[in-house]
């Protein structure tokens, strides 16, 4: 293998796959990028055997061949670079060395063979669509922090995307996570050929991996469903990942219907509060009371220890006074993801979930478990 | 004890002192800041036992007192109000609880005794000099990347601040901080008061807290200087800290006196060099062996499992030929303090050390002891 290609390309690339490799590996080949070229292109691929990256750069290529080299050291190389650098890649006669030159820049990094590096190929009669790249992004942003890191509950580790009905019977396609104790929902218009897809659930390191392919494209992304696996193609690079092989919890029954008391307050006003007030709580039980009554929302903490605190701000309400208890982290985080100027509340009674919605996006909906305060 | 206080004010006293609370205390009075108020001020301190910082703010005192409180919970509440916010202080009857109001928010923090707080107090007979607050912050900066991080060399876990002659035999005020691997020294002409001053060593943690209150002071500061401690004055601010009880080692004949084999580079391109040759060698022995030759410098490291790298760069040098080697995170360090465009290296062989210069500033000195390779 030998190739000229400019560094700031070959950075690009290696940016897009080489975040899939585990920094600690037991098996050596895992923590190697495998390099292809051909054809004017160089070809790039790292894997950790659930999910592989694949990403493509033009390059002169003299000699075709492929090798797999230390991903880690070969991007860090290649970024201290200076920008604008030609790079030459070239493997030795034996293929023990991966040498790299660029200026009076030298480099000889360790190789395994590319015939030792296990790729994943994507599944036959899988579900395809194409939907734009800010649409898609938005699909996980409105839910990926609901994700569970709860290893037991494997099956809510991952983003859950399937075609539905929403409540005006328009096909929607959806994205739900939660952890037990809070969920959240996105939706966007059903894109071509993605109205009846089977729901299947992104595990938590595909969904990050797929959200930084998306970064970096404009326009439509095109994605491939199986039962097994997620193909999401962005421009050159080409992320596969396996699905986890789980039931995701009937979310539908978990939304509330019901709730009749509504709650509406600048929804900067109630982060800040929030933030403040939950200051003097201790770190585990982060606790937060929200007292509602006539056209105003207290927030108290209270505990033994560490002090007390209550902040009281503005809020439309004129149901019956009533007292709930939330985490306040929970509340911080679907605080940070409403985009209008107010978040709106909706509530049953202190035992049940609540709804909370966004004034500026009906298509987002979150729900919050209490707390017993 | 009640009062009223600008947030900004208060934020800014409470950012002075905080610091030097340590995070996790077996006696609970070393969490809190001790908080004073009389004729219109408030005084704030904060002690760790070792080092103790005060500062005051004008405040509205109603009911002169003095109680304690939970320094990182009493900050985090006032950084959290909004800016221009008006914060009440005040003391319950029974003293058991601080109570903040701040428009529409409300705390009550925990307290304890005013009385069992310990404070230090300056020594007699110490001395006593002005200086200007950026040249005592260099003489900070240029140094203290070298303080050991060794426990068992306490007596190297400082800087060594003390009035001393220069090579032309102006009184100067020097700090110098070493590891035993390599030696910073930075000097300014002595202030007056500081020229006959005795050795000293300032803990790492004081350092840090002095560098930080310079920073927010215009114009000049004083210190004292006794056996045992060292107090710096900074507008309001006052920092008293104990010194470390340890002999520093006689310097002076660490620093080489007779290189005469002179390397000339341009420091930003050794500095790119480095750090990208270092890229392929293993985290512990950061080892890169640098070849002089007849107006170039190589920079090399080759590790059996890691790879290998070579950097060229064009330098001035016209003695013989050698190689010598040092750790790539110590010549980093080095480069990262000299402000010229050039750095200079003065050598005599590959095991005796080498002398850094900055052509820039002739006040600062390094020296790097060098690795086998």
């Amino acid at each position: 293998m030998k190739l000229t290609i400019e560094r700031s390309d070959l950075l690009n690339a290696l940016s897009h796959v080489q975040n899939v490799v585990e920094r600690r590996n037991t098996i050596p080949i895992l923590s190697n990028v495998l390099l292809q070229a051909a054809k004017g292109e160089l070809k790039l691929t790292a894997t950790d055997l659930d999910i592989e990256a694949v990403d493509s750069a033009d390059a002169k290529v003299s000699h075709e061949g492929a090798v797999t080299a230390p991903a880690g050291t070969l991007f860090d190389v290649i970024r201290k670079l200076p920008a604008g650098a030609e790079v030459e890649l070239e493997t030795q006669a034996d293929n023990q060395r991966l040498t790299i030159r660029a200026g009076r820049s030298h480099f000889e990094l360790p190789t395994l063979p590319a015939s030792d590096f296990q790729t994943m190929s994507g599944d036959d009669g899988a579900t395809a669509f194409s939907v734009d790249a800010k649409d898609f992004a938005r699909l996980i942003d409105k839910t990926r922090f609901a994700i569970s890191t709860e290893e037991t509950r494997y099956y809510l580790n991952g983003v859950y995307l399937h075609g539905a009905k929403n409540d005006d019977g328009d096909a929607v396609l959806r994205t739900v996570a939660t952890d037990g104790h809070r969920l959240a929902l996105a939706e966007i218009p059903a894109p071509k050929g993605a109205e009846t897809l089977e729901g299947v659930i992104v595990p938590r390191k595909a969904v990050a991996e797929a959200r930084r392919l998306i970064d970096a494209t404009d326009g439509d992304i095109d994605i491939e469903v199986s039962d097994t696996k997620i193909v999401v193609r962005a421009g050159r690079a080409v992320l596969t990942s396996k699905l986890i092989d789980g039931s995701f919890p009937d979310y539908a029954r978990v939304i509330p219907k019901g709730n009749d008391k509504k709650l509406v307050v600048d929804n900067k006003s109630f982060e800040a509060a929030v933030d403040r007030v939950s200051t003097v709580s201790a770190e585990r039980s982060r606790s937060v009371k929200l007292s509602l009554s006539e056209g105003k929302l207290t927030l108290a903490v209270n505990h033994a220890e560490t002090g007390a605190g209550t902040e009281e701000i503005e809020a439309e309400y004129s149901s019956d006074a009533m007292e709930i208890g939330f985490n306040a982290k929970y509340l911080l985080d679907i605080a940070g993801q409403i985009e209008a100027d107010t978040a709106e509340f909706m509530f049953n009674d202190p035992a049940s979930p609540a709804l909370v919605l966004d004034p500026s996006d009906d298509s987002a909906r979150y729900v919050l478990m209490p707390l017993r305060v």
